[in-house]
């Protein structure tokens, strides 16, 4: 069969044993804090407007933890509600992922934590002003020099510290991960004919490991072609090559009830939807509607644990802090 | 002396006793919570943007609770980056206000609500599609059946819990409380000097009360003209009486470090220059600079301990929720 020559290869990609292998999504375990001190104040940052020109916006705006690390828009708003190029990814379980953004163009979370920042169409700041705003606040420049050794504000530091926290928001204990653990109740039974499934139709090849996706690139569109007006190109932007064109990281699943909605456009709301469209142009298969249920109720069973957080409460802006410039130039 | 006609006027208004009196600002007491599924309920709501048309604004984004409970921008940013006509006012402790909006339009917190959900410039939604967003969820049915013994979701029960929430809001134990309560080392010596200059100078006629403000209206401007390019006109609006032109409710000075820049216009940045700007066309008097000083010692200590706020997971939207409308109509 397809899936079990594509799993193979990943499975030898991802040097697995075959032991391993039997079990193709792996659990998620929850995250030990090494550095809390790092992690609050990247928490701060990632709730800090004034990182953006506005003052509105913070990496929360679009990767909102109250909705599943997720804006549930088709695509972003932006500085002066400006709308964006591609649908937020979830920042949960974001670390899984081999690399950033849709078309994997930034190597890990610290180096996307400075996209959004510095792009005019996002949070259409600069890295210096951004940086001067945050330096601006002794009881920042305070938890700089406890956390970095020293009073210094930089976008590398601003980003690490950011990184740091989201490295913490990982949704553990999902039904599906207690019923991996042994707990053969954890889910119904429904949820385990979808698991079958989603094994025996080959989703499993690209939808793998901890995050249930996030190894490996695939072209959208597979079998059939995916029509869509985005003008996103995939990993094509990142390599020049035509063969990439289309092909973006394959997202998580984690959560993936929350993370409505769905493919890189946005454009399906429905969880249905989105399985019988995956499973027409990636497998050329087409699901029965039992099928595509158990589908459903398989993938309602990664929703884990949301990461309880308390919402930071930052220092106020003073005379040497840049103003924020909402409206107008 | 001016003041003390003004602070006999008003201690005879409140129906407070001479010894009362001596000190015009009262305690924040922390709040006990009685209705505590309410309160999350409403907290739910606070931090829903599915309450807006875009699906991306919620009371949060103006009223953030990172930020002294407002988005410290002069105006706020409405549905499609529309510019907000008026400053946003604290939500911290506004319980303690007289009432709500600057124009004192809305009676309580729970008529408040329902404003910028259907405003076109904020929210814009509206109640019936509000509700029915709401409606749609499950988990929001379960708990409105909990809080108020029906699945029925109508403005009125959302109001009345994000109104339950924002009563929470409240925030005790400044230096300066704690020094009204007998800890005489609780703020500077430049901090009680401050305090006697407001009350000699005769800020408390207007800031009193335990919010040291929002106990009633009073004009803007009452001895010299404040110029100002807002079109507000204050309880006019409300009463119709030329009368009311430039007569706003009188803040709270609790927090007042955090929820800059100054004045129903947010036309100033620096508490210094708005302490001048008010002993100047409010009172007539011009302050040494180290009156000022003092002044801004004793106001920086209202600021008291910011309410502690986990973020609520909010419930996915489901085929029979209203999409939200980012762009276009």
């Amino acid at each position: 069969m397809r899936y079990q020559a594509l799993v193979m290869a990943v499975t030898a990609a991802l040097g697995m044993t075959a032991a391993q292998a039997a079990e193709p999504i792996e659990i998620i375990k929850p995250v030990k804090i090494t550095e809390p001190e790092k992690v609050e104040l990247g928490k701060m940052l990632y709730f800090e407007p004034r990182l953006s020109k506005s003052g509105f916006i913070s990496c929360n705006s679009c990767h909102n933890l109250s909705m599943g690390g997720v804006d549930a828009l088709p695509t972003s708003i932006g500085h002066a509600w400006q709308e964006g190029p591609i649908n937020s990814p979830t920042v949960l379980n974001a670390d899984y992922m081999l690399a950033q953004f849709w078309d994997g163009r930034a190597k890990d979370l610290k180096e996307q934590a400075a996209g959004p920042i510095a792009n005019p169409k996002e949070m259409g700041f600069t890295h210096e002003l951004a940086s001067e705003t945050v330096a601006s606040m002794p009881a920042y420049r305070a938890r700089f020099k406890q956390v970095y050794g020293s009073e210094e504000v930089n976008i590398d530091r601003i980003t690490d510290a950011i990184a740091a926290f989201e490295k913490t928001l990982v949704t553990p204990n999902s039904p599906f991960d207690k019923y991996l653990e042994g707990d053969k109740n954890a889910i119904s039974a429904e949820a385990k004919a979808g698991y079958q499934l989603f094994k025996d139709k080959g989703c499993v090849a690209c939808h793998n490991g901890p995050a249930v996706g996030g190894t490996m690139y695939m072209k959208m569109g597979l079998i059939k072609p995916f029509h869509t007006d985005n003008p996103a190109e995939g990993r094509k932007a990142v390599t020049g090559k035509e063969a990439d064109k289309m092909v973006f990281k394959v997202p998580t699943l984690r959560n993936i009830e929350l993370t409505y909605p769905y493919f890189h456009d946005g454009s399906v709301w429905e969880l249905e939807e989105a399985v019988n469209t995956m499973s027409d142009i990636q497998l050329g298969q087409k699901l029965t509607e039992k099928e595509t249920q158990e589908m459903v109720a398989f993938l309602k069973s990664l929703t884990g644990e949301q990461p309880k957080v308390e919402m930071p409460i930052l220092p106020p802006s003073n005379k040497d802090t840049p103003r924020p410039i909402p409206f107008g130039k």
